[in-house]
Formats: structure tokens, C-alpha cells, sequence
């Protein structure tokens, strides 16, 4: 387990988030370029904590962006607003923040509470309530088992800072904060939920800020050892390979202030054997033929095939050649409780959930 | 100048902020039912003190309902959310609120105060910050000169409150707390500004509760004696009836949290002479043949024309037999200033404000 992050370590977390990011969580790119600068203004690596470290009655928070990828690429963040928003909310609760916690490992979200923890003077703990990106704020561990939805905060880049005082549920927390983050601009920084030592302890995902720099330290051998890394990372992850080929085609809209659409990938030797993944921000459900390969919360997601580099669902392009992986979910997510939040039936598929063939969470 | 308002009173000021309500400011009816009833259960009457009266380092706040009349007739208030909204809004500002100030004096707004402020127990401030209804939250005269947008709160009837605490203006304010309120189904309940004594004496419109008051008894005076209500409002007011007719058409639609449209009202006599008036939740130009005959801020209301019962935007009708008065609005929303806000280019008419003949204001 990690106990800091330096700026070396930036660059394997940023790769393995990628690829936990199933599509999803917003640019690594952007997000590992701000923390390696403010890691270089502190002049000191970010202090990571295990769950365990924390106190039951000292209060945590979870922090991320909130927003379509395809929007905070182009609309960059000023920098503080998240904590901006942390400050009022200790302002507001009269109660210092003990840690930050990561609202999702997945893509730049896993990133960026290290800037928020730096800025702050906080630690980060290992783990997240999600262990890899979704598109809704509700579909979290720490409220699917019980964490209150508010107060939470959202502010944006030009200083305004919303405290949700008394939320009736986390849907409708997800459904207010939408409509304002688009009116925001299509993204936000969120901080939700706020939860005490006990609470994280009984809800996070463990040691996935760590499961992240072995992701990408896994691609970056690969690379030096010029082999592709798609197996590699399955292995690690105990998922596999779902398909090789090609993107031959993409349709995405920014709609309701989610990246959404569908992509079809074609296999090198057989261009009638097709892999099709819709997503909204997230890959969702890949299929062939009209059978489901793998579908939420199972993690699908597209590397390029030389590089392992992961793809951001705003970044789908024709002609990419990409290896699909799919992982297994961890098994937190695949309760009954969690996956009535994050299952193919709440995403609106009329499918069960089927774990992938081997898959022992 | 009025001391008190008790179950008596409720009927003449309901009329009389129909009438300043220019079609707009919620519903006087379902108001002022909620206000006996609230009365009634109290067993007193709601304390009326003048601006001078509040101490200069007080806090007060004025409240009201926001969205769209269309919505708000239907999808009733649960009845003690704005309640709610202030006691969280006391919370977190760790001060009590001194006195609950009237926001828009015009229609359902001019009601909803006092059964806060009864459920509260404090008293209301005669007065407001529109001398009108308006339909947007930052066209009041506390913002217009100089009162922060926030803090301020936003609540719905299933309990949901939400702080705005930095917010970078008031039209970002209203941009907002639009977005949220078509989120909560369309209405909500609003405190905002929150403002000292100092500040509100300063800034508000007074004596305009007692205002609504003369103009409801006027009509009422009109009615008992069976003469048309509308030329004594006018002459109460220092304006005009401005067109009697019938309405011939209603385009109306409930549009981005709005009730948008436009009515054609034709003369008794003469069919070719018609008024034409567009509306978004209030009625904000006249014109005849092209030529505008009665513009924003100044007052258009219709009433009908033998009750001389004020028609809001949401209730208007073919075949309606109405009057329409043309008011001045109060001096301090015809200033440079207030006019950047309310005048008719703020509602996107190319066109300056003039004000009414004989206008002394």
C-alpha cells in the first residue's frame, strides 16, 4: 500500500485510473499536468492514509468533478473551487475536514483530490466509493450503504459555492446537482458526501488509489518491454481481453450534461465480427451480435493496442486501434443493494446482471 | 399606514396585489386561503412595522415564492418550506432574523410573507422590493441598489433546502435559482436577500402593502356600489385605463421555468382596434398598431371589467371582458440604474422607456 504520492508516481496513477475510469471521470491528462504543478508549489509528496488511520468521530469528505468530459477538457477548472467548497463547508458545519476521501478512482477524479488534499493541507486516503468511474453522483459505496446525501457543496470556476443543506435522497441530490452544474457550464467541483471516520470505514472501496499506480506501472513495463499491455492489465485485474479491432465507428452527443452515445469496434481479420459499447460518460454494456459480452458495473474499457493507453469516451475516434478489457467489478458493487444503483437495469438495459466468466469478487 | 393585518384585511390587500401583480406573482387566491387559515390558527393578527422601525445592524430577509403561476396553481405549496428555508438560513448565519420582508409586492408574493412570518413569529415590514411583480429574482430594488445576492436559500415542499452561499451576482442568482426550481418541478420557495436594517431602509419600496390595501378597498367600494372598479384604481394610482375590450386571443406557453406568451385584446366597438400585450409570467408591453402604448417597469394590469378582479397571466381567456390599467411604476424602478434592470431593453424590446402621461413619480 502507498503512503504518499510524489511526482513519479503521477504518471502510473494517471494510466491506471484511465483504465478504472471505464471511459469516464474526465481527463487524466489535465488533471495529472495540475497535481504534478501544485505537487512542485508545495514541494512536498501528498500523505495517504488507509481508512483505518482515520478516527470514527472525525469527519471526512469525498471531492471529484462533476460534469460530460467532453466539456471539462474544453472549460478548464480555476483551480481552488474545490476547496473553496471544503472551506465552506467546514465553515458551515463548524468542523474541520480531518481527510480527503476520493469520490471515484476513475480517470482525472482520482487525480484531482490530491490537488484539493495539497491545497488544503489534508491527507488522501486509499480507496474510493466507486473503484472505477460512473456517471451519477448517487452511485457511490459510501451512499448506497447509507451515507446521508447533505449537506454537500458545489462550486464552479467563478467563485460561486451552493451548500445543499437537506436532500431527501441521493437521486435527488444527482438530479439537483445536475441541472447546476449545467448552469454552471457543464462542470463543477463537487464535494459529497461528508461522512465520519466510521461511516468511510464500513463503506469505502480499499486500496484503490494503490490498484491504480499497479495498473499503470503494469502498462509502463509493458511499454519498455515493448509487449502489448492489454493482457497484462487483465491478468493483474483478474479480467481478460473482450475483443481487439478497430474503432469504425462513434456517435456521441453532449446531452443533458452527460457524454453520450455508442461506438462500434470491427475485428482486424473479420470485419463482420463487430463489438458494440454504448456509454454516458462510462462505457455501459458492450455486446455482439446482439449478445451481452459485459455490462455495468463490470468495467469495460478501451485501451490503445501498442500503448495501453486508456480512452476517454471523448476521445472515441474513427480508425483508433484499441484492445476492450474487461474487469470484474469489485464486489462491492455487485450486491443486491449496490446493483439496483449501478446495474444494467438501472441504466435502463433489460438484462441481469451476469459477473464475467471466472470472476471470483 | 397599516399596524397589523388580520383575516378582515385579507380580501382588499389579495385585490389590490392582484392589481400590482401585473398578471404575475402567483396565485392571490390559494395565498390568501393558506393566509386565513394560518390566521385563524394563530387566534392573532400579523405584526405590520415600518422600514424605520427594524434596528440599522438587524438582519431581515424578504421571502417569496418563485416559478411559474401556471405551475404554482397546480403543484401546491407544502406550507412550511420557506419556514424552513429561514431557520436554515438563521443556522447558518448563527443570527436570528429580525423581521421577514415582503420581495414583490404584486400577486400571491404580497401573502406568502405574512404566513412565514406568523409561523415564525415575527413581524413583516410594510413595504417590498418591486412595488410590482417582476419575473426574475434579481430585478428588485435591494439588488438593483447595492444588497449581495447571497446568501441565499431555495426550498421545496418535500424538504429539500439549498444554500447559495458565494454567488458572483444577481443575474448569476437568478440563472441558478431558475435551474434549480424547474429541478424542483417548476416552483419553489426563496429567501433572498438577506439584508441589514441600514440596507433596507436604503432600498426598499415603502408603504406598499398598505398600498394594496387602498386599491383592494377601492374596488370593493367600487363593487358595492356597482360602478366599474377600474377608472377609480386608475385615479387612486395616477394612471389610466388604458383599453376595454374583449380578449380575442392567448398564446401561452410554460417555458423555461416561465409562463411566456402573448394576448390581443379587441374593442367592443370596433373589432380593427386592438391592444396587443406580451407576457413572460407578468405583462410587460401594450402596443397598438406597432406603437407602444405602456411599457416595463410601469404597471399592466388586467382586471375584469365589471369586479374589476385582477387576471393573472395564468387564469387570461377568450371571451374574457376586461379592462386594462396602465400605472406608474414607483420612482425607484425609473432611475438609470433600475431601468439597466427593468426597463424594456432588459426584456429584450428595442425600445426606451417613457413614462405614462401626467406621470409626477
Amino acid at each position: 500500500m502507498i503512503k504518499q504520492v510524489a511526482i513519479d508516481d503521477t504518471l502510473p496513477i494517471a494510466i491506471g485510473a484511465g483504465v478504472l475510469g471505464t471511459g469516464g471521470g474526465g481527463s487524466t491528462y489535465l488533471n495529472r499536468l495540475r497535481l504534478n504543478n501544485e505537487l512542485r508549489q508545495a514541494g512536498r509528496p501528498v500523505p495517504i492514509i488507509q481508512a483505518d488511520d482515520v478516527p470514527d468521530d472525525a469527519l471526512v469528505c469525498a471531492v471529484g468533478g462533476m460534469g460530460a468530459p467532453t466539456v471539462s477538457n474544453e472549460k478548464l477548472q480555476e483551480g481552488r473551487e474545490i476547496l473553496r467548497a471544503v472551506r465552506e463547508l467546514e465553515a458551515h458545519l463548524r468542523q474541520k475536514i480531518y481527510a480527503i476521501v476520493i469520490g471515484e478512482i476513475g480517470g482525472g477524479n482520482a487525480l484531482g483530490p490530491m490537488i484539493t488534499a495539497l491545497q488544503g493541507g489534508k491527507p488522501v486516503v486509499d480507496g474510493d466509493g466507486m473503484g472505477r468511474a460512473f456517471p451519477e453522483l448517487d452511485m457511490d459505496t459510501f451512499m448506497i450503504y447509507g451515507a446521508a446525501p447533505a449537506p454537500f457543496t458545489l462550486a464552479d470556476a467563478h467563485g460561486n459555492v451552493v451548500i445543499f443543506e437537506r436532500i431527501g435522497s441521493a437521486k435527488q441530490a444527482e438530479e439537483f446537482a445536475r441541472s447546476l452544474t449545467i448552469e454552471m457550464g457543464g462542470s463543477a467541483g463537487l464535494v459529497m458526501p461528508v461522512m465520519t471516520g466510521a461511516q468511510l470505514k464500513a463503506t469505502i472501496i480499499r486500496d484503490t488509489l494503490s490498484l491504480a499506480k499497479r495498473i499503470g506501472e503494469t502498462v509502463l513495463d509493458c511499454r519498455a518491454r515493448n509487449t502489448e499491455p492489454a493482457a497484462a492489465v487483465a491478468e493483474l485485474c483478474n479480467g481478460k481481453v473482450l475483443f481487439s479491432g478497430k474503432i469504425i465507428d462513434v456517435e456521441r452527443r453532449t446531452v443533458q450534461g452527460f457524454a453520450r452515445g455508442k461506438l462500434v469496434i470491427s475485428a482486424f481479420d473479420r470485419y463482420d465480427y463487430q463489438l458494440e459499447i454504448d456509454f454516458q460518460n462510462e462505457n455501459l454494456i458492450a455486446r455482439s451480435n446482439g449478445e451481452v459480452l459485459c455490462a455495468v458495473p463490470d468495467l469495460i474499457t478501451l485501451v490503445t493496442l501498442d500503448e495501453g493507453e486508456p480512452i476517454g469516451t471523448e476521445s472515441l475516434r474513427y480508425g483508433l486501434r484499441v484492445a476492450v478489457l474487461a474487469l470484474p467489478a469489485p464486489k462491492e458493487l455487485k450486491t443486491a443493494e449496490a446493483l439496483a444503483v449501478v446495474g444494467p437495469r438501472a441504466f435502463g438495459y433489460d438484462v441481469d446482471f451476469v459477473p464475467l466468466p471466472g470472476d471470483l469478487l
